[in-house]
């Protein structure tokens, strides 16, 4: 499944990753309006409402991106019927040939991250049967138990042939409280250097063509960071968080790319699914063109990372 | 809610937490067949013979402890159906009087992590109507992405009148590959001792009346670490996982109590819901009266643990 990202990455001439992330404000009034007319102002009312959404801007935009990254917590908020809405999604974005990235960051102690890693990645025996619940492609996994908690993804991951993206420097303002604590037995190396060691590692056993299957995240929001922890890992992909809304722009971005041009693929979310509502998009789209709105984003952020690997 | 689990505590004498950790291989063939009966050897015969298994535990147990803490990976390895399983759970172990927590380890950025607050303890607007999805009264967090990840959880919690446990030392073999790290600013001393301080804050602005809404989780496999971390965080309920089939004992939990008999929550999962598969009770007890081997486990637990705090 790396190499196939890698693969449709240079295809589509597009390391980006559209964030389905889906709130009830995002959502244009019309979709909802339907969504409850069948179905009230209920929780499968709200799933519906998000399925739609997330319909619309996948039909616009699939063949821009390699890569779609539903945020579980998005869906989960709505309980079973928004992740019903999650699992529709998956299934219908794999059936536009995108690869799919559950943003879910589980981690637990080994017999526990088995069962995230069998429930997200991998097949679960019933009887004699066996089923692939959420079936994503990649998952985002939270190193803090350490290796013993994922190691259980790794091993499904090399029965299925999917990767993980592991929680390395975070893209949030506070991300720094722990993740960047020097620590004293490592010539005061912050912690997340010692987390993207270890991705190293992790990865250095399951490696696909060129890349690993254990990839890493790394915010946006911080472009020094992403250059060391890029020598550190180098055969890792890394998933960026945090362009747009959140302040990483294409300038910042170059250092999480290899000389390949490959290593990294960038994330936008709310930038993208809610642009017709951005004071730069809401003058030419409308509600209704909500859809025309993301693909007009999703060209223009491809424009903005290629012209900032071009100068670099 | 944290005034209502000290007063339950209290009220059974046990500070004992009952883990509904259900996997295929702890359920009776019984319960099995009649769900598979019905629904096949499907997700849902799953979630059935799943739901079914708890609600004898439950039934079991629900006079002699305070809280039952459902761990939510086991259930989303069935994906939706064994979601749905999950739902009931949590609704039938309160219509029992019990407390939940939910161990879902979540944590994320603040948007984010708002979404997982609203999900698990708070309420979601859907149009003019709320909902309240899980509605667990407790949740565990991962602190790894730092405070604007936690606080989301916190704003819920305020609202709700529920808590969170925090993930301080985990109880697995490898917790400490980060955790333990020593920090170079922070005299040398470990990284769990700084998530420890921070709980303290954080709990510090949301008191019950004698403890705080913000509790940790802290391993009985490092008690000695707890001892420390009790005194760092004085007010803060520990939530103890790693008792029975991990390898803790009750000589081990002490140190994780306060003076006032308060402080711990001890959380046994296969050593309660599986006793009947266990050596010590395979021989007196078979797979129909796995019931009775859970509640013989719970009293057994809470002899071990009075007579460890007796001995102190």
């Amino acid at each position: 499944m790396i190499n196939r990202l890698n693969r449709e990455i240079q295809k589509k001439n597009a390391p980006i990753v559209v964030g389905l992330d889906p709130t009830m404000k995002f959502i244009p009034g019309f979709i909802k309006e339907a969504a409850f007319s069948v179905y009230g102002e209920t929780l499968q009312g709200a799933g519906e409402a998000i399925w739609q959404f997330n319909k619309g801007i996948v039909d616009a935009v699939y063949d821009l991106v390699p890569a779609v990254k539903p945020q579980i917590a998005m869906y989960e908020q709505f309980g079973i019927e928004g992740l019903i809405a999650y699992k529709k999604t998956i299934d219908y974005c794999k059936s536009k040939g995108l690869i799919v990235i559950g943003d879910v960051k589980r981690g637990d102690i080994g017999s526990t991250s088995a069962a995230y890693a069998t429930g997200h990645l991998g097949k679960v025996q019933v009887g004699n049967e066996s089923f692939s619940p959420f079936d994503e492609d990649f998952a985002t996994v939270n190193p803090y138990l350490g290796t013993d908690g994922v190691k259980p993804f790794i091993d499904v991951c090399k029965e299925e042939k999917k990767g993980i993206f592991v929680l390395v420097k975070t893209s949030n303002p506070s991300s720094g409280e722990f993740q960047d604590r020097l620590i004293a037995d490592e010539d005061n190396r912050p912690l997340y250097e010692i987390v993207g060691r270890k991705v190293e590692e992790w990865g250095a056993d399951f490696m696909g063509e060129s890349y690993s299957y254990v990839g890493a995240v790394v915010g946006a929001t911080y472009p020094e960071m992403g250059k060391v922890l890029r020598d550190i890992m180098p055969k890792s992909v890394i998933l960026v968080p945090g362009y747009g809304a959140q302040g990483g722009k294409g300038a910042d971005l170059v250092h999480f790319f290899n000389e390949d041009g490959l290593g990294a693929i960038v994330n936008s979310s709310r930038g993208i699914i809610a642009a017709y509502q951005s004071d730069k998009y809401k003058e030419k789209y409308s509600e209704s063109n909500f859809a025309d709105a993301a693909r007009s984003a999703v060209l223009e952020m491809k424009d903005d990372i290629a012209s900032a690997l071009d100068k670099r």
